[in-house]
C-alpha cells in the first residue's frame, strides 16, 4: 500500500474571530496549504472536508462545494462529520481515495464557526454530539460528560485535579510560540486549581476555549509527488478509526476510551510502528482529562499512569514524549470541526522541523494525531513518519 | 481494481412516519440488509452514513456511532453529507474503503426524518443546501431554484410543462407496485397539468413529497465474497463524483448540470462502460425537470433531447430504457439522506431480477445510480453491474 504525502500545510489563526465567515476561514487556511504545496489548481481531483455545527452556526450545510469554491477550486467535494473529530474523519477519507487509486491530490481539511453565536446557543450546539434522547434530555452537556469521565477514572486509578492542572499549565506553556494559538500566555497550577468550577472535578481551566478557525493539507500519492518533484518529506503511514457507543450510560467503563484503543492500533498496525516508536504527539485535550485518556489509548503510557505524565514532566516540551507542543486544544483553540486536520498540519511541521517548537524535539521521524468526537464515541488516529 | 460487490440490500417503507426516531429508521433499514447479506455481525468494519438534516430535525448531530449501535454493530461509523446526495457520497466512501484494501465488509445507507417537522420548517431546513449567504438570504427557495433551472432549460432546448406532466405520470405508475414508495397511484396528465403551482413553471406534481426513511446496503470485497461464498451477483463497478458551484448565480448555464456531467464521466470510465450499455436508470429526479437534466448529464439523452423521453415512452416501463422504476424520488418518495443509498437498493433488485418492476426489464446487466445535492452543486454516479 503506497504512503500518502502531504505535499502541503495550512492554517488559519485560532482565536476570536466573529466577523468572519466560514468560506473566508476555510479559504485562508486552504490558499495558504495550496500555496505551500505548490501544485497545479487543475491538479486537485477532491475535497474532503469537516465541519461539525455550520447547520446551526451559520444555517449552512452542503459546505463541501461551497469550500472548494472557497478555496479556488474546481473539484467534488464532500462534507464529513463525526462531532470534534470531523476533519480527522476528512483526511482519512481523502487517504483512503488516494489508497484506491482513485485519486492523486486531494486538499483535506475542515473549519468551524463558533463565536458568533452566544455561549449558551455554543453549549447548546455543541450537545448535539450527544444522544439526544439519552443524554441532552437530562440535562448533559460536554463538561459534566467529561467531568464523569475524570471522576471514574480518579476512582479507578487514582490521580487528582492538581495532576490534571499540570496538563493545562504544559499545553499553555506550549503555545506561547504558536502564533497560530488562542491563548499564548503561560498560567500556573495555582491559576488553574483556583479557576472557576465547571463541573467537578473539572473547572474552568481544564476546559479548552471556543474558537473559529479553520485547516487545510494537501495529500498526494508517492508517484505524484516522485514524478511532479514535490518537496513532501512527512507522509501518512497509517490511518486508524474506532467507534464506540454514543451515549456514555451504554458503556461498560467510563475511565477508558476503547474506540480510540482501537483507532490506535489500526493505525499502527497499517504503519507498521509500534507506541515505542512514537517521538511526539498531539492528542485531543477537549478537557486535561481527555489527553490523559489518550495518552493511554495510544499506548504510549500503561493503564492508570499518564495521569502522571505531565507533572512529572515526561510530556512536557523537554520530556521523553512531548505531547501538544501546539499547545493543544486546551490553549491552542479547538474550532471542532477543523481540529483533526490542525493535528496533522501541526504534527507535519513537527516532522519537517519548522515549527514554532521545533526545538523542543531532536531528529523526530514519527508523530502520532489522536482526533475524537463526543466522549469519544468516535476516534480517529494517524501515524505520520518522515519518509525521506 | 477489484469490483465491490454487493452482498445485501435493506430499506424502509418511504412516507409519512413522523412518530419514528432516526435511529428506529435506519435500524429497520440496516437489519434488512444484515440479514439479506448473512455476513457474521463481528465481520463488519465500518458504517458509512448518510444524513443532511438530522441537526435541525432532530438536534442530533454525531449520527455515526448512534447508527452503528442501532444498526446492531460494534464498528467506527461516520457520517457524510452532501445535502440530497448524502447517501450517494456514503456509499462512495464506503466503496473507497474497500478498493483501498482497508475494509472487507462494509454498511453504507443513510436516514432522513422529516415529516415530523412543520412543511415550512422543512422548506427552511432543506435551504440549507444552498448558499446562505447569496442564495437564501435573497429568498430562494428549492421549487424556486428548479423553476428557474426549468425555465432556462425551455428558452434554451423548448419544451412545456405537459412534457415534465409525464414524467410525473410515468414515475407515480412505477411506484404502483413497489411496497416502499410513499405514493403508490397513477395519476394523469390533467391532474398533474391542474395541480397548484408551486413556482411557475413548476407545479405540486412536478415536485417529490417531504418523506421519512432510511436505506442500507451491505458492500464487500471480492475476495471476501468468494472466500465466504456469498450470493451477491450485483457489484459496484464504477463510482464518479462531480461538484459545481453551490449558487446558481455563480454559474455559467441554468439548464445544464456540468457536476452530474463529471461524475458520469468518471463513473463510466471507472467501471469501463458507455452510456450505450446502460440497461436501466435511477435518477435523481426531486423536481420533474430534474429527471431530464440527468439523463442529459448521463449520456443517455443527446443536449435537448431528454425533455420528450416520458412523453415518447422512452423512458417508461416499456421504453427502451425504463427510467425510475422504482417511482423516483416524485413517487416512492425523497427521505434526502437516504435517497443516494435507496436507489442502489433498487437498483441492486432490478438487476438482480427481484424488483416488483423487475417484469419490465430483459436480462439487465448495466445500471446506473444518479444522485444529486442541492441544484446539482453535489452529484454522485455509479455504475451496479451483474457480475456473474
Amino acid at each position: 500500500m503506497n504512503d500518502v504525502r502531504i505535499a502541503g500545510v495550512g492554517l488559519t489563526p485560532f482565536g476570536r474571530q466573529p466577523e468572519r465567515t466560514g468560506r473566508d476561514l476555510f479559504a485562508e487556511a486552504a490558499l495558504a496549504a495550496r500555496e505551500e504545496a505548490g501544485v497545479a489548481r487543475d491538479a486537485y481531483e477532491a475535497l474532503h472536508y469537516g465541519n461539525f455545527m455550520g447547520s446551526l452556526a451559520e444555517r449552512q450545510g452542503h459546505q463541501g462545494p461551497l469550500m472548494a469554491e472557497a478555496a479556488g477550486l474546481d473539484c467534488p467535494a464532500t462534507r464529513h462529520e463525526s462531532a470534534c473529530a470531523s476533519a480527522g474523519v476528512a483526511v482519512r477519507q481523502a487517504v483512503h481515495a488516494i489508497r484506491a487509486g482513485e485519486h492523486d491530490v486531494v486538499l483535506a481539511g475542515g473549519m468551524e464557526r463558533m463565536t458568533n453565536l452566544p455561549t449558551t446557543e455554543v453549549t447548546e450546539s455543541l450537545a448535539i454530539a450527544a444522544d439526544e434522547l439519552f443524554e441532552v434530555r437530562a440535562g448533559m452537556t460536554f463538561p459534566g460528560a467529561y467531568a464523569l469521565m475524570a471522576r471514574a477514572y480518579f476512582e479507578e486509578y487514582g490521580g487528582s485535579r492538581e495532576d490534571l492542572a499540570h496538563v493545562a499549565v504544559k499545553n499553555h506553556a506550549n503555545a506561547v510560540p504558536n502564533e497560530y494559538a488562542q491563548y499564548r500566555r503561560e498560567i500556573t497550577v495555582a491559576e488553574a486549581m483556583e479557576s472557576q468550577p465547571v463541573a467537578t472535578p473539572l473547572h474552568l481551566f481544564d476546559a479548552c476555549p471556543i474558537t473559529d478557525g479553520a485547516s487545510a493539507v494537501v495529500l498526494v500519492s508517492d508517484d505524484y509527488a516522485e514524478e511532479h518533484g514535490l518537496d513532501a518529506p512527512v507522509a501518512v503511514t497509517g490511518s486508524g478509526q474506532g467507534g464506540d457507543n454514543l451515549a456514555l450510560q451504554d458503556r461498560d467503563a467510563l475511565a477508558r476510551t476503547p474506540a480510540a484503543d482501537a483507532a490506535a492500533e489500526a493505525a499502527y498496525a497499517d504503519a507498521g510502528v509500534a507506541p515505542d516508536d512514537v517521538d511526539v504527539a498531539e492528542v485531543h485535550d477537549c478537557f486535561t482529562i481527555a489527553e490523559v485518556m489518550a495518552l493511554e489509548s495510544l499506548g504510549l503510557f500503561e493503564e492508570g499512569e499518564a495521569i502522571s505524565a505531565a507533572r512529572e514532566g515526561e510530556t512536557t516540551r523537554d520530556g521523553d514524549l512531548p505531547v501538544n507542543l501546539s499547545g493543544g486544544l486546551k490553549a491552542k483553540g479547538h474550532p471542532v470541526g477543523a481540529t483533526g486536520g490542525a493535528q496533522i498540519v501541526e504534527m507535519t511541521k513537527l516532522l519537517r522541523g519548522d515549527h514554532a517548537n521545533s526545538d523542543a524535539l531532536s531528529d523526530p521521524r514519527v508523530g502520532v494525531t489522536h482526533n475524537a468526537g463526543g466522549t469519544v464515541a468516535s476516534a480517529v488516529v494517524h501515524v505520520l513518519e518522515v519518509v525521506e
